[in-house]
């Protein structure tokens, strides 16, 4: 494979982590706790989009006569969507959601405060520009996780059914895509298992304030950055790409 | 517009009643309150499965060179299909699923009955076959809304919700369709107004037994027939049409 293909890999996985995290988040629109925090993961959930549009309108460069953006986005079959399976779960209720987004936020902070700096000017640019959001994100994130963690009783409850549900889900955020160590090699993108770790440190940082503790458990659920995923994201494909499969070519 | 025409509209109704009405309660495979009656219910769905399938094949045969069996089914779009509202409404819960299998089970052999003695002779044999599964549903649903009728204060509670939830959408079930009032002129289809008081004469009658009232609040949600359509029925929708849509032309 050439290295723009193992790059188009990358930029894809980092793509449809944004997307598929969008389009699960979207579903709280006009369902949140209370109106201003309502908007705030709207918000959220457009910047994921934004991101995912920008990532796809780069892949669609790299190969002249490729998929436009729309095809990406809306036309590929579901083994060929690369984002980790912890963005398709189900969106669960509000403690769910927002450690969903803590855990990611967190991901992406460590991802592409590296990534600004990677040769490649496009992801360096695309990279600079998302951080400022995901930086956002992080904020927003951790002050929730908080009042879960120190809140009531029920509040506790339901941070640490969250935390048992998804830590198993967090290895798949740094699985690597086929061609993904040649351009860590060449100091394209960043070491996964250096991002792992400095995103493991970050989380028991966290952790210790809000006194909560990492599963003992060790399995992780793996496959997504190969196309494999759980039962639940062939359902978010359907309603996703509904209206392009419906009137295909329509546009907005 | 010719007779063919107001056939196939005729035809269509119950086909899409059917198949939607399939679509939903197939919700409920592998998640029946009970092994015996999970079966019974995923039953059901399928007949209703059968009989879509059977009343669309007519209608590809109604018109040369027209849409076939799967395209009726899977590539129409929302304001194309007339099935009531009735049968689009989410799944809810058991004495809400069973409540629906009542109303329609009661609309459909009251219509079969008569539509058996069709002088168009397919529908005739149509009605006559599905009469027959009709009748097996009636007496199963009539079984099961007595158990909550006469059961717990919990079952009567839920079944009493049910009703104030769904009898608003029961007079779409007599909804004409364009072109109906020339084929219940000429004898074709008998006529919606005789069918519905037929139908309501026999709840009230059941209800009497079940100590159940007819809710006061005259309202019904009509427009199914003339193709519009809950917020619900997009989202079957998407699940519905997914295979044809992604993989057009699919075959099993």
């Amino acid at each position: 494979m050439d290295g723009s293909l193992n790059l188009k890999n990358y930029v894809l996985k980092l793509a449809d982590d944004s997307l598929i995290f969008g389009q699960r988040l979207a579903e709280w629109c006009g369902q949140g706790p209370y109106l201003e925090e309502d908007i705030a993961l709207t918000n959220i959930a457009l910047d994921y989009l934004g991101q995912s549009s920008n990532f796809y309108s780069y892949i669609s460069e790299l190969e002249l006569g490729g998929p436009t953006e729309d095809e990406l986005a809306f036309l590929r079959y579901e083994h060929q969507y690369l984002n980790c399976q912890l963005v398709e779960l189900p969106v669960g209720d509000y403690a769910n959601t927002i450690l969903k987004v803590y855990f990611f936020s967190v991901y992406q902070n460590v991802l592409l405060e590296n990534l600004q700096n990677s040769t490649d000017e496009r992801l360096s640019a695309l990279s600079a520009k998302s951080l400022k959001e995901a930086k956002y994100h992080l904020i927003h994130a951790r002050t929730w996780v908080e009042i879960f963690s120190k809140g009531t009783h029920e509040s506790r409850m339901r941070i640490e059914n969250a935390l048992s549900e998804l830590w198993g889900y967090t290895g798949g955020l740094f699985e690597i895509v086929e061609g993904e160590k040649g351009l860590a090699l060449s100091a394209v993108v960043p070491d996964a298992d250096v991002l792992k770790e400095k995103w493991y440190v970050q989380v028991v940082e966290d952790f210790q304030k809000w006194d909560l503790k990492v599963p003992e458990n060790p399995f992780q659920h793996l496959g997504g950055r190969q196309g494999r995923h759980t039962e639940y994201f062939g359902y978010l494909l359907c309603e996703l790409q509904y209206m392009q499969r419906a009137y295909p070519g329509c546009q907005w």
